[in-house]
């Protein structure tokens, strides 16, 4: 099954529980928008392609359930359901991009309530596989970057679960598995939330791609002793010169390949870029829960003291520079990002 | 209480238990060789002064238990267990410096048996005390480095913890607070052992100093944010040249501190100084049990799939241009550490 996915029969949305694995696969069933929203704010469903999505599904959910009986009254219940799904998380942009999509479509669409409610359910069903399609081409562009042999250094989760199906950064390493390359993958573990050691593990399992967990602070020690050739992450936003937001520690990472001339490359669709944006320092930074920290055991034990407070910044900023290239369905953007970038997004 | 304490009427080394804290305040107590050595590398204790101070008092319980009744069989047995000792944990170079410093001692001790065993464990310790004068010393040295009102990041535990009593980088944190100044920590967690979750904020805690903890991955947020005004930690071997090794992430929080303009110090006695090292590429790096990865729990689940494996390396190498300076208890070392290094450790 895809990560999210619509019940026709139904009207729901079905996500896998991405808080579960990989001790459980279980299905989190969305039936109300206030669902979506928790879904979303709680990393049920997470990584930036699949929180497009599943909010494109949202405004489509929220339609079906409405009990509007003019267009107009439609209109304006989803606009509010858009503000909703887009206050769920502040970073990532193809939360946005999807609502903004929606609403566009259902501005452009004559009809009844049903007529409209019908359609919205068909675009987000549209939106969902685009995002299947848009990520086996970043696959299709990126995997000439990887060499038979390479060892790859992976933050965080950028597979089919951080997508609707496949994956960015992860769906380019899994092309050139399956076209025969041998890779080896270092995945770094990716605190606070382990997606690294929870779900990039467990689909890296399933896909029989060779990998070893690593610590976040380890993968300076390998990058230093030449004992990975290759670093490649996801992105969250990315602003118009390349400055890419993406999970806390991609900054860390790049900055020590960058200082041991191993090559950095982030990817994403370009529904991840805002143009609205000249550079990375514009782009909000969610500060989620300090449990998240907090909360942590080794051994049935309570790590940090009871009293302790924590920081808990959930994305940072790898500047432009640090790439050596950005990898979308439109291809490979090389340097300098800040002029190629905005070139190729426009598809100039 | 000390971190490692001689009990002289039992002839018993007592070490807080560092892997309990801070849910559990433990004594553990080394009544034979073999103790000490499981007690060093399983960690019960841990940091490069504190394994030095009871690699020493190893020694003197090794005599103390010593079946021999010529000093000819006693010296075997002690060289025997200076080995034992050197090999439970490669990376600190305290260990070793603290066994040959017994060794040595004992080479130039003449007496009986029982009056060579009585002075090795003076001798052990007047090693101990002499750490804790060194670290105060160190403090005095680098406090004038913290100004009031300083964010400091701080990786892994040097507080009294990692040494006999005092600490070293937490050592100078705290002569700072004590003296007056406004200092607020944010303190790395430190996987995959969280001896700053664990530890440091335990002992910042007891010192009433301000602190939040971060993960590892964050730092390079703060740092890039102007939200960190120095970063400070410990060493456990340091080259001749001023190349650090110290415990795994060190490196990554100093290019990033470095990229940002920030400050990196690094504080230590100069017995961590290996001048028969020219370099850091040259010092071992300890690679510990996967499981110190694997065995993580999140809400009383372990997160790790269930056949993953990991690479757990637990230190890495700071290279020297990275450090704004090193303190020592024989005085802050300024660039060009190569020179400046080897020249004031040999008290030139």
């Amino acid at each position: 099954m895809r990560t999210v996915q619509w019940n026709e029969n139904r009207n729901e949305i079905c996500l896998i529980d991405q808080r579960l694995l990989p001790g459980r696969l279980e299905i989190f069933t969305c039936k109300t928008l206030d669902e979506v929203v928790f879904a979303i704010h709680d990393m049920v469903v997470r990584g930036a392609p699949a929180i497009g999505a599943t909010a494109a599904y949202g405004m489509a959910l929220a339609a079906c359930r409405s009990s509007a009986t003019y267009v107009d009254q439609l209109h304006s219940e989803l606009r509010q359901a858009a503000q909703a799904l887009n206050n769920s998380r502040p970073t990532a942009v193809n939360l946005t991009w999807a609502t903004r999509q929606m609403v566009l479509f259902m501005d452009q669409t004559a009809g009844s309530v049903s007529e409209i409610t019908e359609r919205l359910t068909v675009e987000a069903q549209r939106i969902a596989d685009q995002d299947v399609a848009t990520n086996k081409r970043m696959a299709e562009v990126g995997a000439e970057l990887i060499q038979d042999g390479d060892t790859i250094i992976h933050h965080c989760n950028t597979g089919a679960l951080a997508a609707v199906d496949w994956g960015t950064a992860l769906g380019v390493i899994r092309l050139a598995h399956e076209s025969g390359k041998r890779i080896h993958v270092l995945v770094d573990e990716t605190r606070p939330r382990l997606q690294g050691a929870r779900l990039t593990a467990w689909e890296l399992e399933q896909l029989n791609i060779s990998y070893e967990i690593i610590t976040d602070n380890a993968a300076g020690h390998f990058l230093r002793r030449h004992q990975a050739d290759k670093v490649f992450f996801g992105a969250d936003r990315v602003a118009a010169n390349g400055d890419v937001a993406n999970k806390v520690g991609s900054y860390m990472l790049a900055l020590a390949a960058h200082a041991n001339h191993v090559p950095v490359y982030s990817v994403f669709p370009t529904s991840t870029v805002d143009l609205s944006l000249d550079n990375g320092d514009q782009i909000p930074i969610e500060e989620r829960p300090a449990a998240e920290i907090l909360d942590l055991q080794f051994h049935g034990e309570r790590v940090a003291p009871e009293k302790a407070k924590a920081r808990n910044p959930a994305f940072d900023v790898t500047p432009n520079h640090l790439f050596t290239a950005l990898v979308t369905e439109k291809g490979i953007i090389h340097q300098p990002l800040k002029d190629n970038l905005p070139r190729i997004v426009r598809g100039l």
